[in-house]
């Protein structure tokens, strides 16, 4: 596996792949790498003949400097991971070479925002546009990889390639869960034990109200109030949001039909978990 | 020469120019070609495989729907034209297929703003920015090409490619020039006899700013009073503006050096004409 730290080197690698005729895999992430990244690479390595994986915390969409600070890091294991998994480049790339200067540029969305994680987040989408732009030009890939478990994160990146015509296809990838339903976080580990015995409530909840919506259940007050009693058995569990949207439209539905999200956001004492489940009506 | 009115057709030409490793040099215009376009056709043919000419009339940025209207068309023209220059694709897509929906996003410019066109035109180079990201993204064009006469314009995609890492070069061109120094343009048909005969005080006013600069004149005042005394003799004319800015980042100089450039803006009764020159000090 090669580490490439520069753009520079990133784009000579690239136009090397397509002098060879290689389609390229792409999974962005912001490293600290867990068993739902190791999916995404696993999918990226059997569907292309090359697996990019970059690894940068884009300081553009944390709207907290402590929270930018506080992001966790584990290069060496990261690397270790992919490695491991046959990734073909790790682009670890510097903030002072993606953002040499101040942008002369902003990017920001008019649609898909003002729910869910867009409430606690203001601007954090539109950094995520630029950092995606910039890294889709600098690793020209054919196909990438993103997390349903970040569901609005998918439905803002499916927004950017079809309204900028990216010749890129997304590929949204189910997200990995622990064997009780919990969905694989690195957010995890800052539960206590109790906690943790209470978050697969939350799954177990979204679960539930899948199969009623399945079986016909088409009152959304019904649906919001049993997620809400099965999360609320957890003495932990602060609930932030939960939402019923279309997908990936993320626009409320005055009647349930078509492909729906139901999404939501609970907090504990030292962590924030999301999750959602996606339904075809 | 093909002649494509779709992006799906253009996307399909281009992955075959790229299967075949051909370069490929486009000319983004908004039709209506004269010998300024022509000349940025040349040099596309001489220094690329493949040469794409898009015509495609903008609406994102026309602030006054009006101005959209009345801009002038000649599509049989412009195809004859790319023919004769030896352009290998014609794109002409529709609105509808540019733009489908309403965009859900917005770019817009931080930099390089509030100076020579932009003071009139507000809004106007953020619909430039998003409709080049989408015309480089379905042509994947290995170097671009624009001219020179609309310096603000090569400067804001300087900015665009830079900022965001578009794999693409850009080529600027220099102003092509009627013998007596008019830079060619769309507009001067709609020039009176008596305006067309003073239009060339233009550039003349220019030129004699420029032999200044070299010469050693760094008063910015005595330059720019020049250019105005100048074109002041043109009974018809009236100044839009006349500055003075540092290239490609058009900021304002405390002191003469490095690139600059002298633009001016210039009202006759049915044409606003404008024109540049660059100054390396």
């Amino acid at each position: 596996m090669e580490v490439i730290h520069t753009i520079s080197d990133m784009k000579r690698f690239v136009t090397d792949s397509q002098a060879a005729q290689k389609t390229i895999g792409f999974v962005p992430t912001m490293g600290y790498l867990h068993e739902g990244h190791v999916s995404l690479i696993d999918h990226a390595k059997e569907e292309n003949d090359t697996v990019v994986v970059s690894v940068f915390v884009n300081p553009l969409q944390f709207n907290d400097p402590n929270d930018l600070d506080a992001y966790p890091k584990s290069t060496q294991r990261d690397t270790e991971i992919c490695a491991a998994r046959g990734v073909d480049v790790l682009f670890m790339p510097t903030v002072s070479d993606m953002y040499p200067k101040d942008m002369g540029m902003t990017m920001s969305l008019t649609k898909r925002m003002g729910v869910l994680c867009d409430r606690t987040r203001p601007g954090h989408f539109g950094g995520v546009l630029t950092v995606l732009t910039k890294l889709f030009h600098i690793i020209e890939p054919t196909q990438v990889y993103f997390g349903l478990k970040d569901a609005q994160q998918v439905a803002v990146v499916d927004l950017l390639i079809d309204n900028l015509n990216f010749p890129t296809i997304l590929r949204p990838i189910p997200t990995v869960r622990e064997p009780d339903g919990l969905a694989k976080s690195s957010r995890n580990v800052n539960l206590s034990e109790q906690e943790r015995q209470e978050a697969p409530l939350i799954y177990r909840a979204l679960s539930e109200a899948k199969v009623m919506m399945e079986q016909g259940e088409r009152d959304q007050q019904v649906i919001l109030s049993h997620v809400q009693s099965v999360i609320d058995q957890s003495h932990h569990a602060e609930i932030d949001y939960i939402e019923l949207l279309s997908y990936p439209q993320l626009e409320a539905l005055p009647t349930l039909k078509g492909q729906v999200i139901l999404a939501c956001a609970v907090k504990f004492e030292r962590a924030r978990l999301i999750d959602n489940v996606l339904v075809d009506l």
